[in-house]
């Protein structure tokens, strides 16, 4: 399979290439977007011993000279002195505004190399080549950067788009099936928001092992979603609020969660309980939610936490980055496929949550 | 005096004000572009003792409710140090995607906190109001921000456009000589690559006094042409290099003399030196170097400075940030108001600087 889907912001035009085996591949890829340059390779504890040294060797024979940067893997990563650290050694080897940086490796590594190669020198070129479910359909396109803070996720970051998101499905046999299964929130998410057949295909997904068979496929539907999103609204200003479905409650339950919960598991429950909330309000079609819990629960992925509605829950929920002047925006469902937004004064809205958590349970 | 330049750029659309006693009408600016909200006023501790406090008690009449962030005076607070504690604070006072960051003072302030304001939440409103000559004609034009690395200044950073940038001429006199006489160094280099009327207008700068006499006229022909290049170029890409006349040379002596030059003045130095180099070759015409002389040493600009030539000197041209491929872009003049690129391998300009400063003295 080889895919090209266009993606065209304000502020910087370029493709995302899905080609099975494309990792393979890699050099001609980058020969399609960059002359011979110097390359930060930026990945994890986890990619890199898979395919660092590949990625290196193909590079080099290339014209390329590659500095490889490894980071520990997971979130804690995303922080000040990570940033620093790679900062550093960019300018230790004289990387110049016509050098690049190469994010390989899932969100984590995307989202710290890319915030790094935005603000070195005000901004050197960066290419993207995602290993994880996640990071495959999700965090690499789209242009957001971020490290975390000790009081939230991904607050300090900028808008920053790559010359190149080359998305290979083949790197997803070394996956763990948990964070197979936790990207595949996300594309639930995408495709709850499309309808049509995008929703059909996820009906299809009766297992975990299902995933990785339509990879190639539900990556390529969730992309086209959101890089079409993405050119409309690059800076989330209005209608890339939508991809926020199910992310305030799961954002709320997964700091509450405080490391034990993956990002995408927190989404699928925030996809679940918040479509169950207004589904008994009936702003969203009737059997909605039942839908969405067959596709979650066929994978593994939770509905629920012991965490959602706890004093942590409501805590993160108020420090929601999303809320101006007290107001929260939810985006519920009318239907599969209709998404809308719900703007009410936050006191409402965790009112109405305490209420219906005690009513109904969880 | 009350004068309004628009600045288009790709990113973002504003206005510069000019405005004699603006300052004393901020309320009233800043109403202009924002409603009300929360407001980060970041200044330093020499600025913030003058103007703080009034500018506090306007604002908070507008309703807008200001956190104020004072940071120690001078360089050294260009750094991660003092970045990570803006964003820490903004963070403590639950600054959301709606408020915004004001930076008075000078180009310390003005840098440091765009910077901040770019990367909190990927970007929140920010509005500049320099209170240096320096800042006012050149650092708050433009959209660049920056902090300093050990190996060199300005190394990280952002183009990030401001809603406003005021500048209120009244204020330089609470500013020092040498800070007032600094700034001048970037306006000759302004009128020398305008030539013209302007170039014209510096002839009649005598001594320093007159810098302030004639400030609003200095200030606004320097934005305007500032403005205009930024316009057509906003990172950088190519026309926007002519901004760096003299700053090649200037910023290597700067870095030399660590800490005992101001930037102004490693500008009037790099300008003095750079044409004179290019006058030898013939290829500036004849007299153009002592014209420009003639305005630097009229205000106690210095045209040389010991480390010119020295090891460190040639260390910091090693690693200016605009050498791509060993190959290094001067800026020069042909004639007053008619600058060009020279573009050649580092190697052939540091022989030439070798020979040069050897055969001619300083």
């Amino acid at each position: 399979m080889e895919k090209t889907i266009p993606v065209v912001t304000k502020s910087h035009s370029y493709e995302i290439r899905i080609v099975t085996q494309g990792l393979a591949n890699l050099l001609g890829e980058i020969q399609r977007v960059w002359s011979p340059r110097k390359i930060a390779l930026i990945t994890d504890e986890n990619v890199g011993p898979l395919y660092a040294a590949k990625v290196q060797q193909q590079l080099s024979k290339g014209g390329f000279a590659v500095q490889l940067i490894t980071i520990p893997a997971g979130e804690a990563s995303k922080s000040w002195e990570f940033l620093e650290k790679i900062i550093q050694q960019l300018a230790a080897g004289h990387f110049s505004r016509h050098d690049g940086v190469l994010a390989l490796g899932g969100g984590v590594v995307g989202d710290l190399a890319g915030l790094a190669a935005s603000i070195y020198l005000r901004g050197i070129a960066f290419i993207q080549v995602p290993t994880s479910l996640l990071a495959q359909v999700d965090s690499s396109v789209g242009g957001k950067t971020a490290i975390d803070l000790p009081t939230g996720k991904n607050l300090v970051g900028t808008f920053y788009q790559p010359d190149l998101v080359l998305i290979d499905p083949a790197v997803l046999t070394t996956l763990k099936r948990r964070s197979l299964v936790e990207g595949y929130g996300e594309v639930v998410k995408c495709a709850a928001l499309v309808g049509g057949n995008f929703w059909q295909l996820t009906g299809n997904i009766e297992n975990y092992q299902a995933i990785r068979q339509a990879a190639a496929e539900l990556i390529e539907a969730s992309v086209r979603f959101k890089a079409q999103v993405v050119a409309a609204d690059e800076t989330e200003s209005h209608q890339r609020q939508l991809l926020n479905f199910g992310h305030t409650l799961g954002h709320a339950v997964e700091q509450a969660a405080a490391g034990r919960l993956f990002h995408g598991e927190a989404v699928a429950i925030g996809l679940y309980q918040l479509s169950r909330l207004f589904e008994r309000r009936h702003l969203t079609a009737a059997k909605t939610t039942a839908q969405i819990a067959v596709r979650l629960k066929a994978v593994g992925l939770p509905l629920s936490d012991p965490q959602l509605g706890t004093p942590a829950f409501y805590q993160a929920l108020q420090h929601d980055k999303k809320i101006s002047n007290q107001q929260l925006t939810l985006i519920y469902l009318k239907q599969i496929g209709q998404p809308d937004f719900y703007r009410r004064p936050l006191n409402q809205i965790i009112t109405w949550l305490q209420q219906e958590l005690l009513t109904t349970g969880k």
